[in-house]
């Protein structure tokens, strides 16, 4: 089981989410959640939108704590809107290519999740994989396949729609080789204007997403709290656990659920696979 | 907090008891034990005595479950004495310099534990090592240095009261600084004929170690378990935790006392540091 | 372009070959050859064939000169035939697994050269790979590929046929895809009993490639070599450059040939790729 | 041998010098330069100063050429002052914390060349760094040494005469140890507001060193070069080699001198070395 952030607001260091809070991601990682075997230490990543014409991303296969290198350019850079990941493999090798973020153009994705029945799907799966797009295809994992079936699928115009095909997709070819729950997954995708998150699982069991709360409210709700000044109104965090325990701070995103995190009003919809 | 395993018995691949046991020592290193902050996952080593005129050496800085290469050299050599160690850091950086076992000709080291306010000590006990071994110090760790001083006292003619000699000479510098407890240990080492083990704290509270039980014994009890067909009557491993839950297997290392395990009776001493 | 070399012979320790020649492969992965314009440092693998059921496989990331492990492990294992492989990486990803030699069962495999135009041609010779060897595929190289493409045509009954199929079928994808010249190899390949080469290119340049002379016959050149002393009559060595300068020694592979070196006499026939 | 680059002028991208000259650093790093034995592949690094408090630096111990990090962070920071290093090993550990630059609060170091006899020599320099800076070297390289040796003899106060007594001291306590030209270095450093740099061999040959002219001047024997138009009329560049062939851009910094590139005019003055 993996674990992953994403932000959306004014400009911020990353550090400042990765490794400051109580229970940050980079604390996160160290040790294994209820019921899971293992901490996230197959590798990390960082994908942020900053001044360059292109999404930076910074990658490593070695446990996030002990890298150096990603809490310098975590501290150095300054993003609006960036995901982060801490992976936990779940059979594919530990290289930097299998670690997320994946990124496609201005597009970055990263999961938390598997596909049942991986090693006997994956030649179907990447045959759906628009010839166009396949070349992009760098590493091993069904998170990567995940991103590049949505993308087939339509991802770049309609991404909630995408991400459902995906899922889609993959459910019933899981079905047809014999999966009772093809899929469990939680995503966080971002084109650099917006930030999207889905949950979801075919069975009744889906790993667990939450999203902040709006900041303006939280400050009423904590006027002293020296953390919340440093943060637009609007800033918006997802996360695959809480981050810090403060009452009223997150607020659990329903299985079966898709998220539109944007300036404005944000948007929650249904997510609903179908098959493309 | 690091885990390690030491073996010496009829020559038998390390894989056995690195991977197959059920609380095999890799198993172990996915997760933090009880009141640990952290997986073992800094890095990992094995050293054996094999064919070769040296002992073989293999290090890493990745974790040990996911790294082939460890899988694949302990279930091709096969030993009658080896060290096998797990890294959890306690600040030195994660490289293959600073991961277990350590080397000296015929010699090797494991540790588990740390030096209280190493930072502040590091230079005192460094100036201590004979300036002769001193250029034979290729990391950073306390572990690495409390080896170089247990040779510089005489290890290598008499290994136990090389272990004491360096455990007080770094209790007497701690307390000069100022620790109340300056000194956590197990530590494994070998020649390459025998295996020694010491466990001791400064303190009350000392990490855990374990020595199995004679498999002649063991045959007597479970005269059904195929795993101990394998192992001759002399066979010893020894480990800071248990591999396998069998009543009778596992009998605990005291508090401040010394292990020597070899052919013929093994012995048990007291472990008593002294200032040198 | 790569580097690597294959060794059949009386068991010794691959570290002779590996380290101790005045042009050992090691040596050579520093430099670049003439008109290559990097060093083989993009990583490096060793395969041996030892005591263990299966064959045993160290590869890594990194540059092999530097890599300490590599290094013990030559030195404490011994072997009578391996296949070791020095990397320069034509576009793919730094990482161990596309770190040669690959290994299927008992099978190994070690490549020097490129398939032209492998961005656009992959998914279409992906698919051509029979869908139950398929998982196997780890990594992301032409080379590996190569690999599997040769076990889909029948490599393990008849080595130097499924080669040929393999290169015919590059070929022909290549040429419909408006390569001129789509194939440059060098490969060397064994089962564990026996050891193969072919040297091959579609068009008039080939890699170059080298066997060993009768070390019988070397002894009557040389009677004072010492090095030569240490081999038995029958011990080959195949390499992609020479590793020492002594006249007589080494015999230049001719371009479309397959060598297939075993116990008793060895055989060199020609390497006609056709399309399967 | 080393190689390295220091660029002081309006804020760019390091990637713009890293990768995109003719001969850049990075491709540089891929061969070997004439009469010197292994290409830059045992690691390389990036101090930079940007918006953050403190500098940032990137460090690995791969080949920079295949690393995708550095790739990403330098095209995504901008900065006015940066140090960039491809490491040759002269024997000590392939490892991060061996890569240049080594930092120090706001300072930074790079350096090409080495102590002779630095095995032996080891020892007594360390003891002679200043005991409250000796906590701040993680590595083993005769390069930081020399780094903490200077802060030591005052770098920070007056960088200069601080490298001086480095360098005079070195040379001092090589020749009582019997070498005959103990020291062989160029080094760069900067606290964020100039770079430094000397160049000094204790024999005749001394590494090489070039520093860029004026962008003005260039501006005008180059009127229609659109690279040019890019930097601002202070912007310097100190390199090892010459980045591109353009004649009147690069000039040698002779053997036994130090440059200071700031703001306004240069400086250029002897080097030379004295026992502090």
């Amino acid at each position: 089981m993996c674990r992953w952030l994403g932000y959306l607001g004014n400009p911020i260091r990353p550090e400042e989410l990765l490794y400051q809070p109580a229970r940050s991601l980079i604390e996160q990682s160290k040790s294994h959640g209820s019921g899971v075997s293992a901490a996230n230490a197959d590798g990390h990543g960082l994908g942020w939108y900053g001044t360059a014409d292109a999404p930076g991303l910074f990658r490593s296969a070695s446990p996030a704590w002990g890298d150096r290198n990603l809490r310098e350019v975590s501290a150095q850079i300054s993003s609006p809107l960036f995901l982060a990941h801490v992976r936990a493999s779940t059979g594919t090798p530990v290289q930097q290519t299998n670690c997320h973020p994946f990124r496609h153009g201005q597009w970055m994705f990263v999961h938390n999740g598997f596909i049942d029945g991986y090693d006997r799907l994956r030649r179907d799966l990447l045959l759906r994989v628009d010839p166009k797009l396949f070349p992009g295809i760098e590493g091993t994992t069904d998170s990567e396949l995940m991103f590049y079936l949505a993308l087939t699928f339509g991802l770049v115009d309609d991404p909630v729609g995408g991400l459902e095909r995906m899922a889609g997709f993959i459910e019933a070819e899981g079905r047809r080789a014999g999966s009772a729950h093809p899929l469990q997954m939680t995503v966080g995708i971002s084109d650099g204007v917006r930030l999207y998150a889905a949950r979801y699982a075919s069975g009744v069991e889906a790993n667990t997403l939450y999203v902040s709360s709006s900041v303006r409210d939280l400050r009423l709700l904590y006027p002293a709290d020296e953390r919340l000044q440093h943060f637009s109104d609007e800033s918006r965090v997802i996360v695959s656990e809480p981050l810090v325990d403060l009452p009223g701070l997150w607020r659990e995103v329903p299985p079966g659920t898709a998220l539109v995190v944007q300036e404005g009003d944000d948007r929650e919809v249904p997510f609903r696979p179908y098959e493309p």
